[in-house]
């Protein structure tokens, strides 16, 4: 049988399930005017620069990438004022959790992650046969305490995504620096901080800081803020011992050309950037306000989407919403059944979440209110 | 100490050195019309049709990847002419290798492979921790006696390159029906058709007759005669079964949005097809008759690219070109220290590297016909 074949750690794994894509519903339905809430995309779509640059290259894309990525690395290293040998890219983030699990952990050891943020560490890891080691949130937020003492002799890496997806809150300055003070020197931690360019708060903590004393991996992505999540296009920074290690565990050719080519240009346009960011945390402050009015809670979130407590089963509101055009994600892949994920839009798509919100709730006849402090603004505390 | 807490298989790792990109040597030199026969790309350039379908798509990367790659699997099933649930696309077949391995291959298994071949079937089988049994070739070409033999009761994977690179020799239907018939049956055998669209022998395998009922995955890509390795494209052809299982060690969004699109349209345009393979196999003509008259040996080839034996240090060799404008690859990576590989480029390519071939071996002052049958045809029984 096949089956005996196949190593068992690969038969175990359950699939990321990503968000749908306009397309499928496109494909699968009658609906029209889908707008795609479930992937924390960029709404305003790819910088006309980038578009420009990549179609200037076009016509070289019968030959291989450039494998060491030279003009993006010196870019980024400018823009970073950190060496292009601090730098490793990748085809996203994923493959770069990939790399470095395979560089630092063996067989025998684990990897200690939250039980409730990307889901992509735990597959990965477990597709590679390594243990993962998962700690429960505490009130939505990683339990520094709780992961401290989850360490054991064979732990080797730790994941924070900082802020963390899917809950939008993060690890601040101060308790980043009291969680690394306290580290066994061979564990790694790995800071994904894919959201970081959308943090509206000041005690964030600036991680390039601790790259040159530390055994820390800030791993970054060009498919937020950046809008390139098409392209597959995510870095890693390090000390530069441990990107040479990393490096070798690289493939030749894991950033295609475009990519190279698409951020390079996306990191020359800080107007894109600004656009972006005034447009989330505006749509942030509409949504907010627009779901405080419904007495709907959420998790307030530093990142460019809202976890949105819906009390009943989310994976119900999120078919009900499609049948509306709006694709948000329910979050049963993460354990969290009664909330779902939305992705801070442009205004006119924030807008037709709510008011799709809006007529659920009156079909459903349910009342979001019934609990406590109903239209009194969210807070953690609620918790 | 860094190089303690990293695994001892990727800090043994000894990484792929890839073709030089036209950029580099122009970046590192002043060297001026640069030609590239270095990485067995396409020389015509991309299909008009791929730019495109590309051109069309472009204002959606800022969305994710299709995970699926519907309608690109589609595409190619009805090509095939085998289901979409027979495919698994990867970004480039690099990436498929290491699926493969991962899915397959235990930590105390091992993967029987060529001495000298595509090099990332050790260096990914190295950095999964996995062991690997090189089996010399025999003439240039498979030895798949010699192959038979190194298995053994803890092997899983052979990878056979076929048509082979570096060499352009291949393994013929009859001798391939030989092999498998006598394959213990928890071994899986991965052909990887990388060049096998510029085949121009009959008695070439048809190997998609296999996969149903035997253990088979074949390989095929699009970096070669589709000209989208900037893109990074590659898929495997299995058992629905097969299949199944790799796809869950598969990353959701490995294969980025425009190689998928690009993918597509690429199958379409069928005469851009035909007019690579015939300006591949007149230049292959060509550059057989040039060397011929040259008294120059090599090893005839079925694929888009011609092993060269310089009869000295082929890095010499590569230098000096590389000084005329000539980007060629040496061998040494796969021990064949004496021979480069160039790849059959446009008329004017194949020319310009004639005629600094010429000019070298004038330079040179060596006589490359000193040993035997000097101006008759190259054949393998020469070696």
């Amino acid at each position: 049988m096949i089956r005996d074949i196949i190593n068992e750690n690969i038969r175990r794994i359950i699939p990321y399930i990503p968000g749908k894509p306009i397309e499928e519903v496109r494909r699968q339905s009658n609906v029209k005017n889908i707008i795609k809430l479930a992937s924390n995309e960029n709404p305003l779509g790819p910088s006309p620069k980038v578009l420009q640059a990549i179609r200037r290259s076009l016509s070289e894309i019968h030959r291989y990438p450039d494998s060491s990525s030279f003009y993006l690395k010196r870019k980024l290293s400018q823009v970073l004022k950190i060496k292009p040998t601090n730098i490793i890219l990748g085809n996203g983030s994923d493959e770069l959790i990939d790399i470095i699990i395979k560089t630092f952990v063996k067989e025998d050891e684990n990897i200690v992650i939250s039980e409730a943020t990307f889901l992509e560490y735990k597959i990965i890891a477990n597709i590679n046969n390594r243990k993962v080691i998962p700690v429960p949130l505490k009130n939505f937020r990683y339990d520094l305490t709780a992961i401290k003492k989850a360490i054991n002799y064979r732990t080797k890496l730790i994941f924070i995504a900082n802020p963390n997806n899917p809950t939008g809150t993060y690890v601040n300055k101060k308790e980043l620096d009291d969680f690394i003070r306290g580290l066994p020197k061979r564990v790694i931690l790995v800071l994904d901080e894919a959201y970081d360019l959308f943090v509206d708060v000041d005690d964030f903590p600036y991680s390039l800081n601790y790259i040159h004393n530390k055994n820390i991996i800030i791993l970054k992505t060009f498919s937020k803020a950046y809008a390139l999540a098409g392209l597959r296009l995510g870095y890693a920074i390090a000390a530069e011992e441990f990107v040479s290690y990393l490096e070798k565990a690289r493939q030749p050719f894991n950033v295609n050309s475009l990519a190279q080519v698409g951020g390079l240009a996306a990191l020359e346009d800080r107007e894109f950037l600004k656009k972006t960011r005034k447009t989330v945390l505006e749509g942030k402050r509409y949504l907010y306000q627009a779901l405080d009015n419904l007495g709907i809670k959420y998790i307030p979130s530093v990142a460019n989407f809202i976890m949105v407590d819906v009390k009943k089963d989310s994976f119900e509101i999120f078919k009900k919403m499609l049948k509306y055009g709006v694709i948000v994600r329910d979050l049963r892949q993460y354990n969290l059944n009664n909330f779902i994920r939305v992705t801070i839009g442009k205004k006119e798509e924030n807008k037709k979440f709510i008011e799709v919100f809006k007529r659920i709730i009156k079909e459903e006849k349910y009342d979001y209110c019934s609990k406590t402090r109903c239209n009194s603004r969210s807070d953690l505390s609620y918790y």
